[in-house]
């Protein structure tokens, strides 16, 4: 599809966010092998099915895969049709506004201005040809004005796992003004927004210029902002990707969201035409999952003999799982690691993560 | 210790059955692998520790082992220094009747009469002297009276898993004329038993002369009776091994309860000095394995992170079991199975063996 529909100006750049790891899959998910790793739901792996959404809006060549050196190699297996200098590895973990500064400067090394599209690499989306409308109108917008674009999610339930945005009127077809970006709230609070109307979920997903996002850095994380202008003013290379190596971790270590939008005030929204998910639990996982005859839900290789037992989730790698008298379970195996939780308990998983490194049980990580 | 105690006139064997496989400690005993022959408590293997009882009764010599061609290898390996010879495979298992008349065959090529005690070879018995001192008793109350002399135990609770023994008058001193020997019986049955206070559980001990034993088999399993007086009258070893190994099959498949203790009237009982356990099941597994401060009991080399979890029975091979919120569960992994059942439920695994089997899951037995 290319860019063409979207800018006869800017060139289009897609960035996708693959760093970091998630422990709510966990024992499936693990320190190696984050969730975006992962075949959690469909024949492909969460990742490989972004970077194809990915190039529904670009060319390889313009996809850029942010992530981490503990995942360059597993990154590069599953998507070998990304030229290897577009996959860039954060020195540390930095959080999100670092590293969409350091996409930002990456893609200015390669064109002065560019549009900036960003995807987080675990999401779940139905409607593809929904998302490449939705994207080019933003693209569009973001075009044509200094704002952060973002894309809003309709809410179908008070949700206190993601963050709101509070939407003003309507700047152009299909574009909202954005009045407040808003933290994950209460439950009270939650409810009040998807009763309010004019709430949409953040999706996590971007649109802006490079120009836009490092000037909104400049004003907002100014100490962020030097280093980035800093290191763009190193003419050589490699003298560049040295100091940006030794420095990075210099970066304030905050997210896109604290650290821009929620102070921003030329954030527009695009709300979504699509069906979007986050899938960020066992039971948030399950609706995409094939189900036996008792309501069970089967991920993975292995095989499930049920005694009377209904409305569980269960992801077997290999094997057998028998299981007597049980409801409303979430049950993994992953190698030699076992989890057992009631479904309705499954946040928490990253409590057991926790207790697990504070046990020093570095290796079931 | 030797048999110098029990009797004067007569050697005394010792027979230890163990062919057969339960399958209530599934997947943890296996087809390949059955309880007899697994550290479900403790460091030694439950034969092993039977084996070793056994040799405080008389010497490796004169211990018989009753098996299966499938187990003969195992056995070997557990018990190295009973010698080959008096481990013995059945050619078919035709229940423990067959098995017991072929022991006593076995013996009776060695020595014309004997005592001989038989052992199951799955029991936890924990006071090994009062052990010995209740089979020397009821040795030395066979080696001087035509009975079948049975070790019954003091019922400490209404079980329907057991036979029971009704009791009458003392005939000697710790020995008691069996008035019945009662089939497992049903609950309210069970309890009446358990009040009427002249009740013992049989504990599938037993005590006789080879002579009596082969004299009731003539008398209330006659067909057992005849081919077993044919194998004898054949004089060369091997033909009379080649006969039985072609002829085993036509043996009636029936116990020794069954076939004999329930029709004999020549039945005594000795009264158990000893704590004994048959160790049925999960649940009654639990109280031989250590404990952690939620009461969760633990078997097996696997670790167990728990996060509000009690009262389980948690027995894995290998790696991490993680578990939240979980009360009154039996959790069992062995190699690539998994269990997961309540512990009130801990009967039904013979269910899900026998639903395996008809799935024709055979690599999961």
């Amino acid at each position: 599809m290319g860019d063409a529909n979207i800018s006869q100006h800017l060139p289009v750049y897609v960035v996708i966010m693959a760093g970091g790891a998630g422990t709510r899959f966990w024992p499936q998910s693990r320190l190696a092998k984050p969730k975006q790793f992962l075949n959690l739901w469909g024949e492909e792996s969460i990742l490989a099915a972004t970077v194809r959404r990915a190039l529904l809006l670009t060319s390889p060549e313009r996809c850029l895969i942010m992530t981490e050196e503990l995942y360059g190699d597993i990154v590069k297996e599953i998507v070998p049709h990304i030229p290897a200098e577009n996959i860039i590895c954060e020195p540390v973990n930095r959080d999100t506004a670092p590293c969409l500064g350091l996409a930002a400067m990456k893609i200015q090394e390669r064109c002065e201005n560019a549009i900036m599209i960003v995807l987080p690499s675990d999401h779940y989306i139905e409607d593809e040809e929904a998302f490449v409308r939705t994207l080019q109108r933003a693209a569009n917008w973001a075009a044509h004005h200094p704002d952060l674009t973002t894309i809003g999610i309709k809410p179908s339930a008070p949700q206190t796992a993601y963050g709101y945005l509070d939407c003003g009127k309507a700047r152009g077809k299909g574009v909202y003004e954005v009045k407040k970006f808003l933290e994950k709230p209460s439950l009270p609070l939650a409810k009040q927004f998807v009763s309010g109307g004019n709430y949409l979920w953040n999706s996590g997903i971007f649109i802006w210029q490079t120009n836009v996002l490092l000037g909104a850095m400049k004003e907002h994380l100014p100490e962020l902002g030097a280093l980035l202008a800093n290191w763009q003013q190193i003419e050589n290379k490699s003298q560049r990707d040295a100091m940006l190596q030794l420095e990075y971790v210099l970066a304030p270590k905050i997210s896109i969201d604290y650290g821009i939008m929620e102070k921003a005030i030329n954030v527009a929204v695009v709300p979504a035409d699509f069906c979007w998910d986050d899938v960020g639990s066992w039971q948030a996982l399950e609706k995409y999952l094939p189900k036996d005859e008792k309501a069970n839900s089967l991920a993975d290789n292995g095989r499930h003999v049920g005694i009377d037992t209904k409305h569980c989730i269960i992801s077997v790698d290999t094997g057998l799982v028998a299981t007597i008298g049980l409801e409303d379970m979430v049950i993994v195996r992953q190698g030699d690691i076992l989890l057992i939780a009631p479904r309705e308990r499954d946040q928490e998983v990253k409590k057991m993560v926790q207790k697990l490194a504070a046990l020093g049980l570095e290796e079931y990580l």
